[in-house]
């Protein structure tokens, strides 16, 4: 099953002439989430040749605007694209007053419902869910209300043993059925549990994503065993004390929150614009938690 | 003296992978003005390495997305880079409380001042002038309130007849005094009127913004003469009854225009996302309208 992660943005507060303010899709077995909704993602969205009508959940961390001021350029744009299927909103409340406000301005009527879920501050909720995949929120540390996201992908379908469905010949037919956990009676009425016919799911997969944050251990049992992991390195640890200050992280901070929450692998991104070069920042994340990568604009992560 | 176009943006509604929205910046001798600010534009500006901080006027036609919605990530980045001089707002009086809201919402208290300059709908007024510019807006037709903008180049400086300076003998320092309309007494006590040294100025040039708007006769009283007229040409003329219905203008209606204000040039921009080619719509324009070139991004045009 599909689980895949493409950035369109990873600048922090002020974009560069090579890159965007925060923006990301997931792909979660052919759904796609946005995750913060940066000016330009709409840009981003058409350069990387991403079907972004099929996107129906936009996730929006908190409201510095390069986490969010291309969403009402986008809702626009698929509202001119005729689209008329439901979208979802999860944002801090003061979203939709923005949202609503710049509508009225330009006399907007949108074609399609817009439905918008509130975030509860300081609060870890379950914001949707369906058969294969589950999202929760949980609070981050930063100068205001924000939040982190987790993605979990869940692997209801049990594996067939495949020798076992050889050796007794079981049509086709009643294969997904026995993935969901029937019995298999057969042509002369043997009863088979599934439990002979079937072997454990995979692990569930996750995906966690924490930015803006400074170091905090509360954000840890959310994020636990993730997966991937992206986590903001807005600084070099030089500059450790701007990053308190400004409730961000720097590279050690990103790798002890991977590190202490057990993540199979951490993406740094949400760069400060004073860094051209991004080799030292990312050679000071490794050394503190091996399994590191930069995110950057384009490239797609497999959960 | 300076007078030039710098188009960032010429796209209608929505953005293509080649073409952003509407922003265009105007340098009148080293004075900079952003006209319109559509999304991206903070980083068009980078991207065509222009001094934004050296902006301190901005001029919004209309609150439609496609016009304004770079702006509030513009201003926060001049907070970001340390600015301090006043920024001059000239738009729609909703767009205070949109700036405002997203302001509130982002804790941010700039460090700068922010004057907003309501634009009165339906008038046409003179919003800034100093010894060289006169700024005047005027109303367009379209679906929101919409003004133009015609920017004036006054020429106050005579020029000097070198000549009769050389014959003279005029020390330098004189020079620019004469310039601007003053006698001159010679060694001798000796007065020259200042007529005797100077011909007359340049005439003034003026460049004039027509976006977005139907076609209507009562603008063209206001832009008369223009040395360049941008004017949106969101649609080539097979489709003028979808341009009527939205009060967008096709390709020979921005021509009509031209051609009533006796233009010198036209600048044709604001395309539909359907054009990928644009010469066949560059082709009719100069049909109807032979001095007229298509607006491209990036591009600096002489007025």
């Amino acid at each position: 099953m599909k689980f895949e992660l493409t950035v369109l943005g990873c600048s922090s507060a002020t974009p560069t002439k090579e890159r965007h303010p925060s923006a990301q899709v997931l792909n979660i077995s052919d759904k796609l989430f946005l995750i913060d909704c940066g000016e330009g993602t709409q840009m981003q969205l058409m350069h990387y040749k991403i079907k972004f009508q099929r996107i129906d959940h936009i996730f929006i961390s908190h409201l510095h605007g390069d986490h969010y001021l291309g969403l009402v350029g986008l809702l626009f744009t698929l509202h001119l694209f005729g689209r008329t299927k439901e979208m979802h909103i999860y944002a801090n409340h003061d979203l939709l007053e923005i949202i609503n406000l710049q509508f009225k301005a330009s006399a907007t009527n949108l074609l399609y419902p817009l439905i918008f879920h509130p975030l509860t501050e300081n609060i870890s909720e379950t914001l949707y869910e369906d058969e294969k995949i589950r999202v929760n929120s949980f609070p981050l540390i930063h100068r205001v209300p924000t939040h982190g996201f987790l993605f979990v992908q869940k692997n209801a379908l049990l594996h067939l043993d495949k020798e076992k469905i050889k050796e007794l010949n079981i049509p086709f037919k009643y294969l997904n059925k026995i993935k969901q956990g029937e019995d298999y009676i057969d042509g002369n009425g043997k009863k088979y549990m599934n439990s002979e016919l079937t072997l454990p799911p995979q692990s569930s997969k996750s995906y966690a994503y924490c930015s803006d944050t400074a170091y905090s251990s509360e954000i840890i049992p959310h994020i636990n065993n993730a997966d991937l992991l992206y986590h903001e390195a807005t600084f070099m640890h030089d500059m450790e004390s701007n990053a308190i200050e400004k409730q961000h992280s720097t590279t050690l901070h990103a790798a002890r929150t991977a590190k202490e929450a057990n993540a199979k692998r951490l993406l740094v991104g949400h760069f400060s614009a004073r860094y051209d070069d991004l080799s030292r920042l990312l050679e000071e994340t490794r050394g503190a938690f091996p399994y590191t990568e930069l995110a950057q604009e384009g490239v797609t992560y497999i959960v």
